[in-house]
C-alpha cells in the first residue's frame, strides 16, 4: 500500500492514503490507518528537521505549543525561531518507536516517538522522546497543536 | 501553597488547589496552574503504581487507551489487567522531568514524563518516558484518556 505526503496549502501536512482510493483501505482497521498517518508524519517531520528545520513552520499554527527541554513557546514564528536557533547546524534523527492513539471525536492523533539523534562532530548518540498532538484540517491534512521534546539522559 | 488530591467518586482524580480557595491563585498564571495539576497527578499516579497498581483503575474510563511497550488495550478492565500482569511485583519510579501543555478548549492537559524505574533485585535502573492525556470531569477532577509508555533502551 502506497502513501504520499505533500504540503496542503500553506499550513499543515496532507497525508494521502493511496490505498483508500483503490479500495484497499477497506481491509485496514482504524488503528492501522492511524499508524500509517503517524508513520508518514514522523518520516516527513524528521526528514524536514534534518534537512532544513526552518521549513517546519508550515506544520504549526498560531495556537501551537512547543515545549523543548522544558522551555515552552507558542505560535509559528516563536517555534521556528526556537528550532532554528538550536546550537547546532545539522543533526540526524534515528527513530526507534512510534506509538499512535486517536484523540477525541474530531479526528486528532497523539503520536509518541522515541529514538536517538546524532550531532555533527559528536561520536555518541543522544536518546530522545517526543510527542505530537496532530489536529485535522480537512481535507486529509493535519497540523501540530502540541509538541513536547525531551532528551533522555542516562 | 498547599495542594491536596483525593478520589472523586468512583472515577478520576480530584485536584484541589487550596491556593485558589484563599485567593492566592490570582497570582498564578494558567501555565503555573497546569504545572501544579500535572505535578499532583504524576505524584499520585506513580505513588499508586508503586504501592498497588491495581488501584490505578479509577483513574481510567471506558474510553481510555493504554499503549504499553507497543501493545494497546482499551477500557478500565483491560488496562488494569495489563498493569497488574506485568512480570514483576514491585517497582519504584523516579521522576526526572514533567512537561505539561493545555489541550483543546475543554480543559484537557497533556502531561509528558521522563524518569527511571527500578525493579526488585535489579541493580540497574531502566529509563522510561510516558505521556498522559488528562480530560476534565467536573468539578476539578480528571481521568486519563490516553496513556503511552515506553522504556528508553540505551
Amino acid at each position: 500500500m502506497g502513501m504520499g505526503m505533500g504540503m496542503e496549502g500553506n499550513r499543515g501536512v496532507m497525508v494521502e492514503n493511496e490505498g483508500a482510493m483503490t479500495g484497499e483501505a477497506a481491509a485496514t482497521t482504524m488503528e492501522e490507518q492511524l499508524e500509517m498517518v503517524a508513520k508518514a508524519f514522523v518520516d516527513h517531520y524528521y526528514n524536514t528537521f534534518d534537512n532544513g528545520r526552518a521549513l517546519l513552520g508550515p506544520l504549526y499554527a498560531a495556537t501551537s505549543l512547543l515545549s523543548f527541554e522544558g522551555q515552552m513557546v507558542k505560535g509559528v514564528a516563536d517555534i521556528v525561531q526556537k528550532l532554528t536557533q538550536l546550537p547546532f547546524d545539522q543533526c540526524r534523527h534515528h527513530i526507534s518507536t512510534i506509538d499512535s492513539q486517536p484523540s477525541g471525536p474530531a479526528g486528532g492523533i497523539l503520536v509518541f516517538v522515541s529514538g536517538n539523534l546524532q550531532l555533527p562532530g559528536e561520536e555518541h548518540h543522544l536518546r530522545f522522546s517526543q510527542m505530537f498532538h496532530l489536529i485535522p484540517t480537512p481535507p486529509g491534512s493535519f497540523f501540530v497543536q502540541n509538541d513536547i521534546f525531551r532528551l533522555n539522559y542516562g
